[in-house]
């Protein structure tokens, strides 16, 4: 006789909470800390609930980084109206949030997927991807940037520069040695981009 | 009876042209693929020879890499006079010049460093220190850069966006779709650090 089930949760919305959980404990621990023993202990998952749901750990551990590369992309969308530097600050500030938020996770993404990870790695470049095609697909009057080769080239060497000057200053940040406010961060990501297009031929 | 050795170089000379030897095949090709099959190929050079000067294939590897490193942080130098932006011009198109030419080697540098391997690690972050190091020591009065923290992680974010650019840059050019000059290429990661640094507060 089985256990009764912890809750009457139709097998689609069971499989979402068990992602959901995989994300929240991604946000401090990095991947291969994600073990079925921490899953047991936090959300009462058994190896082989998890088993059913995504036929292995790797398996599940693909899809909640995948859970979580949409979860980034869908909070860091810019307002839909406004200012084009407003929207720009705004989108580019909730990715700061997020990564911040998130940084262990985070870290062992970029980690994994730099690594030799193919599958981590492509998510990963879909992620990159979508927050440089978003720079023009939400700009098609290109009142703040014009679709050259030239402008795409920046536009991607701009979030590398983002993502490296967030995840230098969280590593400062949290061994106490920070040497600028937040504030002063978020103006330095916003204002590089302005910035180096002004400078492009 | 031994075979005659192939020349009569001292130790020091013998151990530093089996590094040379390494640096120059690691340019066009990942740091797994220098076999000790391919070594022996090239160079004529034995398992017992590499494990004599070097102690295990992994160390003969980690020695190769750092002896790239310092010939990359060697070949880049600024030239010690000149107009201030010349100078930057000279050292940012020595790095293109290098990691074109050194494409596979460099990427495997990249990957195995953010990939976990503690120590191809503490070699690229040296590297990348130096880089963004030099741009302040080599200014000392400020005519292009006052030492600011502010200043300082807008350097290191650019060290980061100038790799993305190139290694970009370059995959796009392998495969005969790059869409910008070489020459391009280098005003956009040359002219970025001034537009950077003149946009922070």
């Amino acid at each position: 006789m089985s256990a009764p089930t912890r809750s009457r949760l139709a097998p689609d919305e069971r499989r979402d909470q068990l992602l959901e959980l995989g994300v929240s404990l991604l946000a401090d621990r990095p991947l291969e800390a994600l073990t079925i023993d921490l899953l047991a202990e936090q959300g009462g998952i058994s190896r082989g609930l998890l088993y059913h749901y995504f036929g292995s750990k790797q398996a599940f551990h693909l899809a909640v980084v995948r859970r979580a590369a949409d979860d980034l992309i869908a909070r860091t969308a810019p307002p839909a109206h406004g200012d084009p530097l407003e929207r720009l600050h705004t989108g580019t500030v909730a990715y700061v949030d997020y990564v911040l938020a998130s940084y262990d996770g985070y870290v062992s993404l970029v980690r994994g997927a730099a690594g030799g990870n193919a599958e981590l790695r492509e998510i990963y470049e879909e992620v990159r991807a979508a927050l440089s095609d978003r720079i023009f697909d939400e700009d098609p009057d290109g009142l703040l940037v014009t679709d050259t080769p030239a402008h795409r080239l920046l536009v991607r060497g701009w979030t590398a520069m983002v993502e490296e000057l967030v995840l230098a200053w969280a590593a400062d940040e949290r061994a106490g040695r920070a040497r600028l406010t937040r504030a002063e961060l978020d103006g330095l990501v916003v204002g590089a981009l302005p910035a180096l297009l002004a400078a492009a031929p």
